[in-house]
C-alpha cells in the first residue's frame, strides 16, 4: 500500500528534542532565559584552533550544540538559494541540514520504510543508497533507467516503470544528475516521472548531490518543483560538489515541515545534527556562489573532455557529474572482468567496478576525472590506454 | 538468546565501503596509484573560508573524504591517550571516528540489536539511547541504579540487575560519569557490572561521554580495561564534554577490530563519516589536553559547588559530569509537577523534566550547571529560589 503522506512505524515510536514542546514559551522568555535545560559549556575551547581569531568572535556558539534543523543564518540563506537556483517552494523553516546528503538520504530511508516495503531505485544508483533500504528491513526494486535515457531519450517513462510498481511500493528514488552515469534529465523526462509518482500515490526522494554541475546545454531542474510534487518530494543537497567540501559533512533536505520533523526525529537519533562551525563557515560560500561556481564546472568540463579525447575507447560523454561509466565487455580481449579491473590497480589506476551500481551494471565501470590534479589525470589516461587500447 | 560475539542481522545486508576490497592492492601502489575510483574533485575550496591558511596548507586533504575509520594521526593520539588515561588496550585500528557520542551509541544499537531484542538500560540514562532502542524495534528494560548508589554504595549489583534479564537480553548500556546523576561507578561497582556481563554472556556498552569530568576525590574508571572485558566492550567517547565542543559532532569508539568493522559498516550507511576537517583540528587538542584541561575541570566543580551553597533545597551533590539531578516533590507545596516546571519558565529559567530520563524520574528535575556564564548562573539560582524556597 503507498503510504504518502504517512511515515514508517518507527517515527510513533521516538519524539524528538525532548525540549521541542517548551519551544513556544522559551522563545517568550528570549534573552531573559537562563538556559541549564542542555548539557553544555558555555566556556570556548582553551586549546589552539586554526580557525580565525576574529570569525570565532563573531559566532560565539560555534563550539555549542545548535537548533537540530541547523543554525538560522544558514538556513535563511539556502531558501534563497534553493528559490533562486532550483524554483523549490522554500522558506527556512522548510529546510533541515544534515550531515551530508548520505546523512539526508538515510533519515529519509529510516522515516519512510516500514520492514517489507519496496523502494522503486532507478539505476545504476550511488552504490549505499541499496544498503540504506536494506537496514531498514525494505527491497530496493532496480529499474534500469539512465543509461536506456541516452539511447532513447523518448522513452517512456510511465510504461517503463510501471511493471515493477507492487502493492508494497512505497517511494522511487531518483537522482539526476546522476552519479554514476552523469545522465541529466529533461525538464519533459522529470514531469513524466512526476506524473507517475503522483498517480501511484510515491514519496519520492530527489537526490540532487549534483545541483549545478552540469556541462554543454543541460540544465539542473529539481522535480519538487514542479505543480503538485512538492508536498511529496525530499529534495536533498550537499556541500560535497559544487561547493567541493566532501571533508565537511554538511547537506539538506528541503521538504514541508511535517516532513521535516519525521526526518529529524529520525536524524536526532543518529547524530543529534551536523556541526554548528561547518554550519557557520558555510554561510558566506552559499552567498557568493556565483562569483566561483562557474570557474568549477568549467574546469571540470575541461577534465572532462581531456578524458574524453585521450581515451581510445569511446565511453559515453556524461551531461553532469564527474564521472565516466561505461560497460568494458568489449575490450576485455579474451580477459576476465576482474582480471582488467585488477590490471588497471597494477596499472597504478583505481576504478570502481560497475556490479556496486546495479545488478545490470556488472560489465561496467566508473571513473572520477576531477579525483586528482590534471597532470595526474594525464597520467591515468595513459595507463588506461595500456588496459585499454583501441 | 545473548548474541555475543555476533552481530544485527542486518549487519549481514550491507557491505561497508565498496573499495574494501582493494585496501592492500591500493597500499601496494602507494603514491604512484592515481585514484580515480571514488567521487571527489582535487580542488580546494575557492571561497572565503575562516581556517587559517597555514592549517590548510599542512593538511592539503582537509576539504575531502577520508578514511571512514578516521583519518590516522588522530586515531594515533587517541590510542595514546586512551592507552595512558583510561587503561584501554587499544591501538589505531582499534578506535572509529564518529560524529559524536549520540552516532556511537546509535551505530551500536544498529549493530547489535534484531528486532525483539532487549537491552538492560541503567537509570537514569541519557534520554535518546531509549530512542536509538526502540528504532531498530528493540526494548529498553530500565533498572533504577545510579541514584540508588548514592544511598547504598554496597548495593548488591548482581542481584540488582539479575532479575531483568530474560532469554532476549543482548546488551548492558552503561553510563558513568552518568547524564543526568552525576554518579561516578567506583572500580568495585565496575568490576560487579562486567562479572554479571560476562557471566550472562552479554555485549557491554560504555557511554564514557563524560570521560576526566570528575570531582573531589572521585575518579573514572573505563570497564573495557578490566580483565577479559575489552572483547565485548564498546568504549565510547566524545570531544562535546572536557574539549569543550559539542558544536563540532566529533567522537570515537574503542573495540576490537570485528566490532569496529560491523559499526563500520553501519556508519557509512547514516553519514558515511565525520568531517575530515573537524578531525584534523582535534589532532593538537587531544596532545596538549594535560595543559588545559585541569582547569575546566576546576571551574566546572567551582560552578557545581557555587549552585549547592547557593540553592536553597538540597539537591544530591553530584560526584562528576556538569548536571544537578534531584526529586521535587518535598518542594512541590500543593503545586502539581508541570506546574512547577512552567513556573521556572515563566521565571526565566530552563530545566529538563525528569521523566525523559527514565520512568521512574517523572518527579525529578535535572539542572547543567556550566551552560551559562557565572553572573547569568547565579541569577539562575536567585530565580530558582524563588521557585524552590526552602
Amino acid at each position: 500500500m503507498p503510504r504518502f503522506p504517512e511515515f514508517a512505524e518507527r517515527t510513533q515510536l521516538i519524539t524528538g528534542s525532548v525540549f521541542e514542546k517548551f519551544r513556544a514559551k522559551m522563545q517568550e522568555q528570549g534573552e531573559n532565559l537562563v538556559r541549564l535545560h542542555i548539557g553544555d559549556s558555555y566556556i570556548p575551547p582553551p586549546y589552539e584552533m586554526p580557525v580565525d581569531a576574529g570569525f570565532l568572535k563573531e559566532h560565539p556558539g560555534f563550539n555549542r550544540y545548535c537548533d537540530t534543523f541547523g543554525i538560522a543564518p544558514l538556513r535563511e540563506v539556502l531558501a534563497e538559494k534553493v528559490k533562486t537556483d532550483n524554483a523549490l517552494d522554500a522558506t527556512p523553516s522548510r529546510i533541515m541540514m544534515t550531515a551530508g546528503a548520505c546523512n539526508a538520504l538515510s533519515v529519509s530511508m529510516q522515516a519512510l520504510l516500514n520492514p517489507g516495503d519496496e523502494v522503486l531505485v532507478l539505476s545504476p544508483y550511488w552504490p549505499f543508497f541499496r544498503g540504506m533500504v536494506r537496514v531498514v528491513g525494505g527491497t530496493a526494486v532496480e529499474i534500469p533507467f539512465y543509461t536506456p535515457l541516452y539511447d532513447d531519450p523518448g522513452l517512456h517513462i510511465k510504461a517503463h516503470l510501471e511493471p515493477h510498481l507492487t502493492p508494497r511500493t512505497v517511494a522511487l528514488y531518483l537522482n539526476t544528475p546522476n552519479n554514476p552515469s552523469g545522465k541529466v534529465l529533461s525538464k519533459r523526462q522529470l514531469q513524466q516521472v512526476a506524473d507517475f509518482v503522483r498517480e501511484h500515490d510515491l514519496w519520492l526522494v530527489s537526490d540532487e548531490a549534483y545541483d549545478g554541475m552540469v556541462y554543454d546545454e543541460h540544465e539542473h531542474f529539481s522535480i519538487g518543483a514542479l505543480p503538485g510534487m512538492f508536498e511529496r518530494t525530499l529534495s536533498i543537497f550537499t556541500f560535497s560538489k559544487v561547493y567541493m567540501f566532501s571533508g565537511l559533512r554538511l547537506g539538506y533536505v528541503v521538504a514541508p515541515e511535517t516532513v521535516l520533523r519525521n526526518l529529524n526525529k529520525i536524524m536526532v537519533h543518529q547524530l543529534y545534527g551536523p556541526s554548528t562551525l561547518s554550519q557557520q563557515m558555510m554561510v558566506s560560500a552559499v552567498e557568493t556562489r556565483s562569483q566561483w561556481s562557474a570557474a568549477f564546472v568549467d574546469h571540470s568540463r575541461e577534465l572532462r573532455d581531456m578524458f574524453i579525447q585521450g581515451l581510445e575507447i569511446s565511453p559515453q560523454v556524461p551531461e553532469g557529474t564527474y564521472f565516466l561509466f561505461f560497460p568494458i565487455k568489449d575490450y576485455l580481449d579474451g580477459r576476465d572482468y576482474w582480471e582488467v579491473i585488477d590490471a588497471c590497480l597494477g596499472n597504478g589506476v583505481s576504478v570502481a567496478p560497475g556490479e556496486d551500481f546495479g545488478k545490470d551494471f556488472g560489465d561496467y565501470i566508473r571513473i572520477c576525472f576531477t579525483g586528482e590534479a590534471p597532470d595526474r589525470l594525464e597520467l591515468a589516461v595513459r595507463r588506461l590506454n595500456e588496459i585499454f587500447p583501441r
